[in-house]
């Protein structure tokens, strides 16, 4: 049984940690995505401290958008620290598909992590999964297969929840697929919108963490409809930015899940 | 006698150089902060510059919210150099209590360096007293002491003014407690203003380097002031934060001491 | 034949990746930026991926603003193999004149790698041709010509198009001096703006690379007309901050050219 509504409301009365290991792009963009929804977020990467941190959250967000050696040897290591703990892993493979560092890293973590939730866009999913794919730079350009397809495929390779975000979303942990058709075109217009909108799947997944199907595709949701609600009166992808902050921070858990539209197919 | 608007006027007219080395999550806010209150910031950590840099600076502000070794010696060579010129130190520790590692460096550099202001929430700086204390991530859940009496205890302790922030700041040289009220809610939903205050202490030290008592509690009043003209007529903490530096921008000398409530307490 | 409305047509339809190695303080802002004109920007400094990055990139653009040792390594990688291919460079040397490692980074990047177009504010530029020449930080106090000459200077004695920024802007070959009268004061209020510039002079050459003075001159005309539009109805730096991205992406390429103050002089 899927509410994002009451998973919004466990999350703002439990307020938890959520350690991200992520991009220098999108840092402060994650933690005002995290802090408006009602989670906690914490930006930690040095090897003395990474394992501490991690061992101290309840959700870890891994995301390689501006990835080096030091970082993927970070993520390791606090990877090893949550899967040993049972605090689920997120992650976003940034530009996977469009170098070779990014594919061989995400795969790499995707061997040496468990990861509960892979999300990412088409073309990147699709790069992991060795299916035709185009990424220039960090967007999907084409991948090779329809996404509610290859949300299952990634699932059941990889041993993850896939979530493959795009106009419409889709979740899947191999067997079940779900859809999810919140959100709003600004979100293109705007750097980072994928890396929160992994941010937020891990706030879900940190009270959640027995059912990631479903956490990936309320975060979805929940994201898509403050999206929905930031461009009501936005004039473009400058304030519509701001403005999402505004609209994580007044999502509503009581009219939730009336707005959110997750379906199954 | 203490005037944040008089400060305030100094600091326009002068635009003095403030060197930070900070965090990667706020760099861009701190530096906006920085240059919207009428300073001049800049962001410099590798060895080859951070000494020349800090002798060209009228106020250095050490920020180790994502803390590496490389940039801990940054900070360390950085501070030498500002202490040999006795330029003002600015510590903002962190996450300290949350790891290991935050705390010890917060020591190491409070031990190496001579910090004139130790601005941090009161966990962090109950933490660097060896209080009890609960930081979650870099939010702090409980001192283990009041406020007014963790900044005394700590001025004493550590050699500093220290410099409490939370709902009401408390911030003390040792034997003087000045309370600031100014403020909004709304800071607490935005990543970073801590940092800014931080920064912006840093500014008001620029000017005032030989009292830094006050000159940290004017720094707290001005953000606390702006704050309040920011949240009006934000309708959350995305439009918060922008209207934030249009409000330190727009900051009136000539006015600003009717609005500040700083306090003997 | 110069026209802004034409290039930023060809922009949006072929969308070219624009690969920037830049400072951490304004990685978001320029990938905004970027991305609010129509191109996609891909933010890669890994010496593991910096070079398959560049060569899939259509301009590769450089700032120094937080250099250290490995992301100038970076830097001349990438650079090499734009060089190669063909793609054009821009270099912003963030601080040149501040601190020898920024002057002599700049130089040996501007020995190293072609440069298509040198993009910085005149005590920066002053700075790379010897002239006397004051950088306070990252702030341009005084440079020892005027910035037409030096414009004109920098082109010759560097082998660059030289885009000296400032309340007037000059852009120089060498021959000729392209003035550019667009742009607004809120512009010097906000971090980053000039880094902006330097992402938006590489989106331009990305499609006009065979006109390297008409493409700076255009990039920096469409973003002073954006930051004339961002202006109205701003409160402060801000929300004209904010604004600014709406602008860019509301470009208009049928009406730019009518508002472009692009002179020869």
């Amino acid at each position: 049984m899927s509410s994002a509504g009451a998973t919004l409301r466990a999350l703002r009365a439990s307020k938890p940690l959520v350690h991200q290991i992520t991009n220098y792009v999108v840092m402060n963009e994650t933690a005002n995505a995290t802090l408006a929804l009602g989670a906690l977020p914490v930006m930690a990467h040095a090897r003395e401290e990474v394992e501490e941190m991690a061992g101290l959250a309840s959700a870890l967000v891994l995301n390689i958008g501006t990835l080096s050696p030091h970082w993927v040897e970070a993520m390791l290591l606090a990877g090893a620290v949550a899967n040993a703990r049972g605090t689920p892993v997120v992650l976003d493979p940034v530009g996977a598909g469009a170098t070779t560092y990014r594919t061989e890293t995400s795969r790499r973590i995707l061997d040496r992590i468990e990861v509960a939730v892979l999300r990412g866009n088409a073309g990147e999913v699709a790069s992991l999964v060795g299916a035709a794919a185009e990424v220039r730079g960090v967007e999907s350009i084409s991948a090779g297969m329809d996404s509610a397809e290859l949300a299952r495929t990634a699932a059941r390779r990889l041993g993850v929840v896939a979530s493959v975000t795009g106009p419409v979303d889709h979740v899947s942990d191999g067997e079940r697929v779900l859809t999810v058709a919140n959100g709003h075109a600004l979100l293109g217009a705007v750097t980072g919108t994928g890396c929160m909108s992994s941010a937020l799947t891990g706030c879900f997944l940190a009270v959640k963490p027995e059912q990631p199907l479903e956490a990936a595709a309320e975060a979805l949701a929940a994201f898509g409809v403050a999206a929905e609600d930031a461009a009501a009166g936005a004039e473009g992808p400058g304030t519509f930015h701001m403005r999402l902050y505004d609209a994580l921070h007044a999502l509503d858990p009581e009219t939730l899940d009336d707005r959110t539209r997750i379906g199954e197919g």
